[in-house]
């Protein structure tokens, strides 16, 4: 049967072949896993996913979601789907058990991940959205929150949220106006309206616990006078029951372009002052705990981009090998019609997309795997090396699996032709659902900018040259390998390329003309990204080149050697745009900061 | 006031600075207009759009078309509009006045239709689909069908079509089964089904005039043996009057992502055995007429593409100067919050955008401007050098305006952030419609095969040569402008290599490896897109710098800046990784096509 969702050679590659996750297997924290339990792990995802999540996928996006007196209504198909996904314990997958978690590396439960996301990105991220919000009060919270909200959180008995944005303050966070004013019992009340909050009200879970940001009264201004606080839609009483309804309401919800079985609330505190909220850490340290929260969501936006991606390219390869279309070019007059995948701008679309699914997949969990890297290491140094590693990867896995994620979306839709743009066949779905990734939790540009100034030039370059080390370390690995000393040729070309670029850039950031390297930075992003993917392909293709000069399997001869023609594809023919960008990018271009803003248009 | 749907300066600059419209106002063929009346004509356009139809853009796509027994009900807010469009003859512009246009210059023409299809895409597709079946008759029918169609589609009395698409012929037009058998009173009684027919039925006209094709029963397989039928909705009596209902019924309407106001009709011929339809032509002469009116179909969907490009690109103007967000990078710490337009990714996002609408609006406008001077050449090398460059280009206006149209809407998007997803703004519904230029009319990829392949392989690089000297004329003219020597020069390189990419594939095209050389048709496509674009820029600054250099006014000022600005950023920016894509061509990888069938994935 042709594989859907995502595929499993594929994720077996990256887990077993590609990364290390055997050896993970050896260490004490991971040893009750082995091989087989993982596979059967996995195996037991996808299966779910198939049979509960994929079928109710298009029906979700077809009733989409109801607000009537503060009470939002998520599809009615979901709520089966949710209920068999807690009770099957699928949430917070890589946390101990102990806090209701199981114990996964990381990059496994990505794996895991793939399936779940890609089956139906809107329904179960009700219940993943529980673990940020537990997340940052197991790190930040008393002993007492901890008791009483982490393990519910973490298992999805309660829904967790996030609320930042405000109609005024977006991309501009520090421009927040909702207030918070101490009472004497310690709590705090809290007034205001945030907007855009992803599954801030809905009737999937007994309880909602909301983390906010709010300025206490008299704080400074901006970002530094920022708090957070725990806002729990049922108040918690310390026996761990539901205690009064809390004074956060939902007034209103967005009609979207897509992720229409997503509650996009906007959510009223206090509009009866009487909306109370725990302070989480101490005042004015806001934006340092919310930034763990945030890391976490900005990967898995990055992930959420790239599984609508798998998800796209599969149908689209499954349709390109069922439908007949036209005769094979070089078949002669009287040829009988193909299916499309022989034609070469078909197979073009194809490899462009498998190109990007398979480069993004690996970056992905290889970034996972940096985490139990970083939760293994030996020394200090050691684990900021791979922290570093993860924070220089995260604005890139947000917005590069995004913006490309879609992208791999619209050339799925055009390999369907016009059926892909009807709601009958299910990419033009998948399309409008991925396009958000590229806007909330950060546009974009708001990444990029992160990318350049804070991971890059803030850090004095560090982990960047750390980067950098790693890729060469595959460039002289694939070398020893017969046939790929081009391809890594190639890549090294490119690599030092984009060292230089980004010297140029780091120089300009901290020069007068910040703002000529700024408008440089989501390029510089995409070309970082690329690289990535290259590097990712070079990998592949050494570990597939190494097996099948030992002897591979028959059946398993053409994954291999469509890992190598891959890294050709991709090497080849995408990194030599991405060298013209660098380019580009070295040009600097100071054209549009320096446009008359009339010049624009009257 | 902000400019809405299209930028009034822009089209007057392309229209009598850049080219020469006001020299066609010389010939006795368009004596009757002044510059005067064409600003007119224009600014009733724009008022007409502004007041009639872009106040139901937004909902049109929410109501969306029905259809109940055979009767398909488009947006009831669509009735009032369509009248007065067809009232004030609207359509048909560039046609003579005695079959029912208005005898107006075909670049004066595009500039009326920005308006109204950037105000209302679907909408006025209605009355416009008209002219199309309307030419086909004027160009080969016989006297009596010219006498009985003719105006009436023209002035959009009676609506058009365009019935080629079946559910097994898509793109390979020529495995169609609807079959003709020709009836001893000359008609044709037909049978078949065809699918995804925009405009097929609807209640707006009195009658719709449907071109079919088919074949008649015994003739040649494939396109050799496809016939064309026109097939009345209601049969026309001698006198013009309407007479029995045909036997072609809409049997299903597509549900999209987007043009929700189009109706995307199932159509079924000869259902109840009665079907009939008028030969046009000669028997198997189908396709020959038909490419007439699919090139200008061609052109009119790399118009839409542009069109919604126009309209999001001042939407996200408009807000991107209003919408207040974040300080300004050089401003200091206590420094105000800014209008996002200030901000460096905001203004590069603006600047791609800028570029590529304007760029597309030189070449379309251009493109059009060619019609008229073959129309009023002297001599047949003269009017086939004009009908060359047409027919180079229109797979290019086609595929390269429908793509980076929806690139632009994308980008716009991202300007609004958040806002910009919600169907409350209006950007996510041009992202929504302009997807589908990219699908219909030939997919972007058959557009890239019949530019390697037919027009500038099987021609011999005839027009491809005469385009080149075009593009040297501009840089010639362009070294003699103060500043722009730079620019000329990074032009003329990107020309040359282009050049020799097209030789490159040109040869493995006619060669055993034709499929290689197809793997990179389209994107040969998108760089001779860009080249043109570049083109197009260094003509608008050329003209620019001559008119700074002779004293502009000094409101007009800021624009002229602005467009020797633009130039600079499209050709030091997005040129560049044109180049790159051009390297990457020449590469030549031949991996998509090398790839096991097996090895895309399980």
């Amino acid at each position: 049967m042709a594989q859907l969702i995502a595929d499993r050679r594929d994720i077996d590659f990256v887990l077993f072949e590609q990364l290390d996750t055997e050896a993970l297997l050896k260490t004490d924290k991971y040893s009750e896993f082995n091989r087989k339990t993982l596979d059967l792990i996995i195996n037991e995802a996808r299966t779910f996913a198939l049979k509960e999540l994929l079928p109710v996928c298009a029906e979700g996006d077809r009733q989409g979601v109801t607000l009537e007196d503060g009470v939002v209504k998520v599809p009615a198909c979901y709520h089966r789907p949710h209920r068999l996904y807690v009770e099957g314990a699928w949430t917070s997958l890589s946390e101990p058990a102990e806090k209701g978690g199981q114990g996964l590396p990381p990059s496994v439960a990505r794996a895991v991940a793939e399936y779940m996301v890609g089956g139906n990105y809107c329904c179960v991220n009700y219940a993943n959205f529980g673990h940020g919000t537990g997340k940052m009060i197991d790190l930040f919270g008393t002993e007492e929150m901890k008791r009483l909200f982490v393990k519910k959180l973490y298992t999805a008995q309660w829904s967790g949220g996030m609320l930042l944005t405000e109609a005024e303050a977006g991309s501009d966070v520090g421009a927040l106006t909702t207030e918070a004013v101490k009472n004497d019992d310690g709590t705090y009340s809290l007034t205001g309206t945030k907007i855009f909050i992803t599954n801030g009200e809905h009737d999937l879970s007994e309880n909602i616990i909301s983390p906010v940001l709010a300025r206490v009264r008299g704080a400074a201004e901006g970002t530094r006078g920022i708090s957070i606080f725990i806002v729990p839609k049922y108040w918690v009483n310390p026996d761990g029951s539901l205690g009064e309804r809390n004074d956060i309401v939902c007034t209103g919800i967005e009609e979207k372009m897509g992720i229409h079985g997503s509650a996009t609330c906007t959510m009223t505190l206090g509009g009866k002052g009487k909306c109370r909220g725990i302070l989480l850490g101490q005042e004015n340290q806001g934006m340092k705990i919310m930034f763990h929260m945030m890391n976490e969501a900005r990967l898995s936006v990055g992930f959420q981009g790239f599984c609508h991606a798998s998800v796209a390219y599969l149908y689209a390869l499954n349709y390109a090998r069922e439908r007949i279309q036209g005769k094979d070019m070089t078949g002669g007059k009287n040829a009988p019609s193909v299916p499309i995948i022989r034609h070469p701008d078909v197979r073009r679309m194809l490899m462009w997309m498998k190109a990007h699914v398979e480069g993004m997949r690996s970056f992905i969990y290889f970034t996972e795997s940096l985490f139990a890297k970083s939760a293994l290491a030996c020394s200090d140094d050691e684990c900021d090396y791979y922290k570093g590693l993860i924070e220089l990867f995260t604005p890139l896995v947000k917005a590069y699996c995004a913006q490309r994620g879609f992208t791999v979306t619209v050339q799925a839709m055009q390999v369907y032709g016009g059926y892909g743009y009807c709601k009958e066949f299910p990419v033009e779905q998948q399309l409008r659902d991925c396009k958000i990734a590229s806007i909330y939790e950060g546009t974009d540009g708001i990444q990029a900018m992160d990318l350049l100034g804070r991971k890059i030039v803030a850090d004095g370059g560090k982990s960047f040259g750390n980067f950098i080390r790693q890729v060469q370390d595959v460039i002289a690995q694939a070398r020893e390998q017969q046939g790929l000393a081009d391809l890594a040729q190639s890549l090294e070309a490119a690599v030092t390329r984009m060292g230089e670029v980004a010297g140029d850039l780091g120089k300009t950031v901290v020069s007068p003309n910040v703002k000529q390297a700024f408008a440089h930075a989501f390029p510089f992003l995409e070309v970082m990204g690329d690289v990535i993917m290259g590097w990712m392909h070079l990998w592949r293709a050494t570990v597939a080149a190494r097996t099948l000069a030992k002897g591979a399997k028959a059946k398993d001869e053409p994954y291999y050697r469509g890992q190598i023609k891959t890294a050709d594809f991709f090497i080849n023919t995408v990194l030599p745009c991405t060298v013209g960008q660098m380019a580009s990018i070295a040009r600097m271009s100071n054209a549009a900061n320096e446009m008359d803003e009339a010049g624009f248009g009257a």
